[in-house]
């Protein structure tokens, strides 16, 4: 069972030597945000998330959620942990202080989500669903309904959820059928069944604020005619008591691969009362409010479980003992070397381990940004934005199907003892599953990158990115000992560039070629995303070396690590660029009564 | 829930029409072995398969195998099923007629065996491990003990296990601290715990043979020292009736990632009477009987679960409506599209059929070699054994790993619903987990291919099979539609050589390289096998096509399957010649305390 300990040197590798997190902080006008807060903040997150969470994730998987007489009871320590997580402030660390919040940065908030999510994912819906109910009512709800939900939700005293997904209607939000109907009171009717809602129904909290999307009379078929309601459990009296059981029932749980700790919710709504969230036939714009909020989370999911798998699968590999060393006994003294002396294990430790680092430099670069776009200028907020709509997906999607490689490398370096549960190695595989399937399955992922980030503006935002990475290379051409990674880096953001006009190109003559190419484009983009970063660790590693600073054998591991992405994981590109240039005939040729016979 | 229906077209495809099964069987000397036969084996083993163990696949899981007061408890159905599965013949199906078994070859039993691992693999160690102890016990074991047993183990009326593994010792089985004890009437006394034992107690048959793996006083250490012995669990009577149970208990059963129905047990063994199989400390050759014979079932498994997927995936993506095709609406009188018009859902489809297939092809294909082993002449059995030799690993590991990631791509298609346990697609993703981990680690038989298999012999296997190839692409040079296929193959198999040069020569200088380049050298290795299979099969299609003879639309299938092969899926050897040849420093350099802080 692996036992989570927060990687904080790497996390704060990343904030303070390569992002300089606290000029960034300053600048942005977080006065009260330096180092020793950042560091304090840390070091209670990760005690939180090694003795609050990582101590019950087994069990959680064990016992699970379970639906008794129409309640939800969650696993033994979980609700302790809410508790605790409330107390402390984390529930609204990053929302506004006027709400009960701390107005923290986002980017504080990424690396918190990373710690919990590695410690005990299955409990952590309850906050990430909240926060999108949140961001959701703060953009696009009334005054009223700000004054008076948000501070309760910030705080957890009550929680969230997202009911989108209807059984026939989950990628195509737009076949929504849960119907809402005007009452006298300016409130609605909402009547339908909504499934896969996380924590939709639980014991942590008193009320829990559902927000719907639901259909108006005469609304015009499709996404554009959707509109999002918020439905309490219980119906709220003016002061916050709760007085009415409102007509929304959890009917069943569902039985899922993993995350079963997580209260997947099957909800009836019969003529339950809600009020709208913005303007009519505009649910959408509000849904990707929660959804984009969700998206950047759902990456850190994969990270997370990179990491885990990681720390479990190293403490292994230096333990187990199996067979000697290709060059002659390493530990003669023993009955056999531990597997960690063995060239293909260190290949999986490596891949984890570039997995996990290359990951969680792109997490928090997007976390900043969402610093960005919550305090810079005008000019600052547009270059956030779009870089933020860029890596969106590629951070959604490769996060999470490397989460998926890195945990099945984990059970592999455990062999037959990685399938039993026990060992707590499978669990991960497990519960990682759910993070390129859920908020847009990775699929639709690389279908966004391609259609509304790549094609839809001429590439201009891809090109933006590509300067970018471009001005680090030119600014570094110099450096001889860069040059192993800058010179492959050139490179494939050259390829990146061209293979984007391939795509663009096609596009025009053939609708489907897009869609063809998205899982390989975004795969490459992905691929050639953390060479940069990677990139650019190395050389900050390689400045400290230089200089003497701070504890050497890290910097090493940095250059060393970067060494193993480029030479063994970068050349993946290789393939897919090939690939994906392919066209679409040889996935379109085949008729449907072809596939089988 | 996918029901699995037994893909005989395509087995017939193979067997007919690539292999030329009937003169296979004729040249062989299976005078009764024709099509006729052939079909009505297929039809009946079909019907098996889709009526005894498709039916309790999910129940298998759901429920699970049980230790209830010291007795395993098999889930519903399971017993009847074997039951079924002796009576019909099943059992001894491909064993020598003298002891009981119906004689039939080999290649016949792994297409049987790909139809019940489809059904339920859950089912199958049942009859897998026991043929693993027919075949040490026919290699090794005295006349006694083979006229004793294997009458009793071929008809199933008692079953087989392989008992190697100890929690120390896995992959590194000359680790096995069981001892065994000399008793004066030339039987043995065996005391250990061994773990992972596959059927090594359930509720289907009145005795249990344990083949075990120990060691005698004074043997040599390591894997020269180990012996075999044969310890039943209760000791039978000359006359067959059983006599005292043995002192050989189930203390335990694993929790397991899947395969849940297949008790996996630990066994103590507490001074139970044995028997030696063999010459004393001459056990790692008997093992080797029973685990390369294990080695090539495990590849079906891998083969039959990308089957269930795709089937469960094909289903869905014809009756799943989300959204519309990008080229308009394909069915404009429903309120979307089926899935299978989205140009990613036909990609992920394809990419399973084409691993579905490509397997089958290598899986038959060292079926048939099996046949050939057992009657061939001296020359034709030197062939086989040298092609068995050399493809086995990569049929265990590519097949394994490729199910791996067909499952997945079954879950994805369907969504957040392929997440769900009620559909059935998420349990295979765990069951064939198991599959890249037992009988040897998928990284073991990479170490194998590369040590073994490649630098061993300076290359003359591979060499012996790329010329096979070669002479497979020199016969085909002229033929203008094949060039599609023989041209990317010509080049395939010249990197292949050369990049097992580069493997060779460097292996002198470093011992690390092997190792480090291992998988991805057998990841390579698959792809280009498959290229060649899919090239035969396209020109088999082709000639079938041209004559206008048999279902012009399979044919057309096949070579559209071929098309996306060779320009989807072989790619992925462009990264892999580059990874594999980036040498053994970037994963030997980090030292172990380098690789966390």
């Amino acid at each position: 069972m692996p036992t989570y300990k927060a990687p904080l040197k790497d996390i704060q590798f990343l904030l303070n030597d390569v992002y300089n997190a606290d000029q960034h902080y300053q600048a942005l006008g977080y006065s009260e945000v330096n180092r020793e807060l950042v560091d304090a903040i840390l070091t209670e997150g990760a005690k939180f998330a090694e003795q609050e969470l990582d101590t019950c994730r087994a069990i959680g998987d064990e016992v699970g959620s379970k639906l008794v007489d129409g309640k939800v009871v969650t696993p033994p320590g979980f609700k302790e942990a809410y508790n605790a997580y409330c107390e402390n402030g984390w529930a609204g660390m990053c929302f506004d202080e006027q709400y009960g919040g701390q107005g923290l940065p986002h980017s504080l908030g990424i690396v918190f989500h990373e710690m919990i999510f590695s410690a005990n994912v299955g409990w952590c819906g309850i906050g990430t669903l909240t926060h999108g109910a949140i961001r959701a009512i703060d953009a696009h709800g009334n005054d009223d309904m700000k004054a008076f939900y948000l501070p309760r939700l910030v705080t957890g005293e009550w929680t969230g959820t997202m009911c989108l997904t209807e059984s026939h209607a989950g990628s195509d939000v737009g076949l929504v059928k849960t119907k809402a109907e005007a009452n006298d009171d300016g409130s609605f009717s909402i009547t339908g069944t909504k499934i896969f809602i996380t924590q939709g129904e639980h014991d942590f909290a008193d009320n829990i604020i559902h927000l719907v999307l639901a259909r108006l009379p005469g609304a015009p078929k499709g996404p554009k005619g959707i509109s999002l309601f918020l439905v309490p459990k219980f119906i709220p009296n003016a002061d916050g008591s709760l007085a009415d059981r409102n007509a929304v029932v959890c009917s069943a749980l569902e039985k899922k691969m993993g995350l079963k700790s997580s209260p997947t919710s099957v909800l009836n709504f019969d003529g339950a009362q809600g009020w709208l969230i913005g303007n009519e036939h505009a649910g959408l714009a509000a849904m990707f409010t929660m959804m984009n909020s969700a998206r950047l989370d759902v990456g850190v999911e994969g990270l997370a479980a990179t990491e885990l798998s990681f720390q479990g699968a190293l403490e292994y590999a230096k333990d187990r003992l199996q067979m000697r060393a290709p060059t002659g006994a390493a530990a003669p003294e023993k009955e056999a070397d531990p597997i960690i002396v063995h060239p293909d294990v260190r290949r999986m430790l490596l891949t984890q381990k570039a997995f996990a680092e290359g990951g969680r430099a792109l997490a928090y670069l997007l976390g900043l940004q969402l610093d960005v776009l919550a305090h810079g200028d005008a000019e600052q907020k547009k270059d956030a934005k779009d870089l933020v709509a860029l890596l969106t997906p590629i951070n959604k999607a490769f996060l999470t199907d490397r989460g998926l490689e890195a945990a099945n490398l984990g059970v592999q370096v455990f062999g037959g003892h990685g399938y039993i549960t026990e060992h707590g190695m499978e669990q991960i595989v497990r519960d990682v599953r759910i993070s390129s399937l859920y908020e847009g399955t990775n699929g639709i992922q690389a279908n966004d990158l391609v259609g509304r980030k790549l094609v839809a503006n001429g590439g201009a935002l891809l090109r933006k990115f590509l300067d970018r990475i471009q001005g680090f290379c030119d600014d570094n051409a110099g450096n001889a000992d860069l040059a192993q990674f800058i010179q492959p880096l050139s490179k494939s953001i050259e390829q990146w560039w061209s293979l984007a006009n391939v795509l663009m190109t096609n596009a025009k003559d053939d609708p489907n070629f897009l869609g063809a190419a998205a899982v390989d484009f975004l795969e490459y983009s992905g691929y050639v995303t953390y060479a940069y970063l990677w990139a650019q660790m190395a050389l900050v590693a390689q400045t400290k070396l230089a200089a003497g600073e701070g504890e050497l054998s890290f910097y090493d591991a940095k250059i060393k690590t970067a060494q193993f992405y480029y030479q063994r994981l970068l050349p993946r590109t290789h393939g897919l660029a090939v690939s994906m240039q392919a066209g679409a005939d040889c996935v379109m040729s085949m008729d449907v009564d072809q596939f089988s016979f």
